[in-house]
């Protein structure tokens, strides 16, 4: 065995982000990852996102959030395509979907389906809101769960509305914590023979990362949280700096950190300046510590800064953009940032693996194309002749 | 077997965020999970941020952190207890630890020493920029991930500089991948009877979270990322909008989406409207577009707003606070929000796991108390008399 999850077999019917960044993880920890798509244009962000979707040419969108997987087409709202798709339900391990609430018991392949056909399969959704709960039937993007999780209350300049990160976060958080959730069950699986069904909400997901923000809450005696921006809510020095091109931050939590960046930038003379003196003093002084650091930051370049200070001890990173991310030396050597070679879009510079495990390496590969492993799936997995397949394409069925 | 994790054991090093909201995970998942904690004082995170700290009271930023874990005292620095964490080792399953890169080999209990002691034991760590490459010495903070991972650069408002979540995201995210990485290794000791090292770098998971953007920094060619505060790049309406206590969002992707939301705001005339034609088109005169949509939440409280609209089918979700949070009905029937009864705070509302498992599900239990499970750990797990545990804690080893 060469990967944590080698043999483990997952049918993945997710489209666009929140899934999809589930089993992507999956397929990096060696998991034989097979989309089912429906025949006519596949998981629904290959083309949405795709500037060359005339082309028929699949998105950055779709390559990066599917790399490692494979692909089968099939029409699971076609009579012969549910049975196909049982077939395999019982050869696998996993039935993972972000379909909105009901969708996949009205396909006809919902859990209560499938554990009959499999009682050790491990079926885990993604939704919004969760299958329970009176807002299930709420529809829910990425956005929406990001405000009624509660992140975008405490995120952002308090002269601006609350504040959305600029990522599809609720997705990318949730598929995680699904992801945590099936190889629980996986395991779980591994000691009682019995599947059981995974579900996580967006929303839960964005709230559970609130879990330190509660203590500013309860300590403030239940006050709302006032919006920030980048500085802390009591101490200091913790906020972004300008540099000659962008921005560093620097976190001080406490007061020998304090001292070695005076130190390193030539200012021993502010530590004994009482303004100065403790982080929560340091905190209602707010504006002196962060000019006593800009002045030293403005002068210089943000990596230049970064290397240097970091270098010495003190907490500081360069506000990096997606450039400097895919060009990052300490990101190519860890093998985050990797070169693919797509069959439509050449060589490409992608994200690979955020989980290292030293006994189970692995190399980010392609996204597959719509389809690309009809032939090989259906003959491995559920004994399909050629022929079979040539007939089902002609029926339109895959 | 009534919990997924049931029988595994944790041996918890981790302090603060990053690794405790990994192993609270595996906690809510029925691990038995063990912090072992410095005699003096313990977990940092017990007093850094408690409002009672003279009194020695855990602050509520533990409390929310490491619900469902057993806590020993262990003074690592100690040859004896240096010999008894060895003995657990033998007995456990995981070793978690967010110390700074190289603290656990100087303390002698590093992957080299553990994996002698017990090649079965999975060793996990999560750190700032991770265990090798350039950064790896880098001290990091929240902050400093936000930024070197790219998140800061794409989230908050133009006039404003890259903007901070206002949570510690990269410890969450962090810890969440972890998790990940951690139960694909005990998946694969299931088939092989080997342990691993498991690693992450907040650095690399933030990053992993910007997987959808590159789509748009690939389809602009390779140009810097504009922040845009709550609107995407392109399309309208995805944006927050005022009500009389507060926002909304909404969020509209497609136009029978468009169309649904004109007509349940009763402005089926704009229905025609070219400057409202297509996604793209409403992007362009998004001025007009997001005027027409606050025209009528302003008049109404975002609750109302939010039910109204997602009960008709609109993607839009009220921005909730701290408070809203803790009775939203939602939340409380999922069981995300729970109260337990805490030794020193009393009644407390805290959250619960955002991972719902039908056959391992969790109630919400105490963070426990520095040492409070030294007798029965130490009983249960390496056979300590009553009388050994006294006199390891009149030597302060434990």
């Amino acid at each position: 065995m060469q990967k944590a999850l080698e043999g483990v077999k997952v049918l993945d019917l997710t489209q666009f982000e929140a899934g999809t960044t589930c089993t992507v993880l999956l397929a990096f920890l060696g998991a034989d990852v097979i989309k089912v798509e429906n025949p006519v244009g596949g998981d629904l962000g290959r083309l949405s996102f795709s500037e060359r979707r005339d082309e028929g040419v699949d998105s950055y969108y779709f390559i990066f959030l599917n790399a490692n997987k494979r692909s089968v087409t099939l029409d699971l709202k076609n009579k012969k395509g549910k049975e196909i798709f049982k077939d395999m339900v019982k050869k696998a391990d996993i039935v993972v979907n972000n379909f909105t609430v009901g969708t996949m018991d009205k396909l006809g392949v919902g859990y209560d389906v499938l554990k009959e056909v499999n009682p050790k399969i491990i079926y885990a959704s993604i939704t919004g809101y969760g299958t329970y709960g009176p807002y299930k039937d709420y529809p829910c993007f990425d956005i929406v769960a990001q405000a009624t999780g509660g992140l975008m209350g405490v995120t952002g300049y308090p002269e601006n509305p609350p504040t959305k990160v600029g990522t599809g976060l609720g997705d990318s958080i949730g598929a995680t914590n699904l992801a945590v959730g099936i190889l629980g069950a996986l395991y779980q699986r591994e000691k009682t023979g019995e599947g059981q069904e995974v579900e996580v909400s967006m929303q839960d997901c964005i709230l559970n990362t609130l879990r330190p923000v509660y203590n500013f809450y309860y300590v403030g005696g239940g006050q709302p949280i006032a919006r920030t921006g980048n500085k802390t809510k009591m101490i200091a020095p913790w906020n972004s700096y300008k540099t000659t091109d962008g921005y560093v931050v620097i976190g001080i939590l406490t007061n020998p950190l304090w001292e070695n960046l005076l130190k390193v930038i030539g200012r021993e003379d502010a530590i004994s300046d009482p303004r100065f003196a403790d982080p929560l003093t340091r905190g209602t002084n707010v504006e002196a510590t962060d000019s006593l650091i800009e002045e030293w930051t403005s002068k210089r370049s943000k990596m230049e800064a970064m290397n240097y200070l970091a270098g010495k001890g003190v907490p500081c990173g360069a506000v990096l953009d997606m450039t400097e991310l895919l060009n990052n030396p300490h990101l190519r050597e860890r093998g985050m940032v990797s070169e693919i070679e797509h069959p439509e879009r050449g060589k490409l510079t992608i994200l690979a693996s955020p989980i290292k495990l030293s006994k189970s390496e692995v190399e980010v590969g392609c996204a597959p194309l719509l389809g690309e492993h009809n032939e090989e799936v259906y003959a491995s997995m559920i004994g399909l002749s050629k022929e079979d397949i040539a007939k089902m394409k002609e029926e339109k069925i895959i």
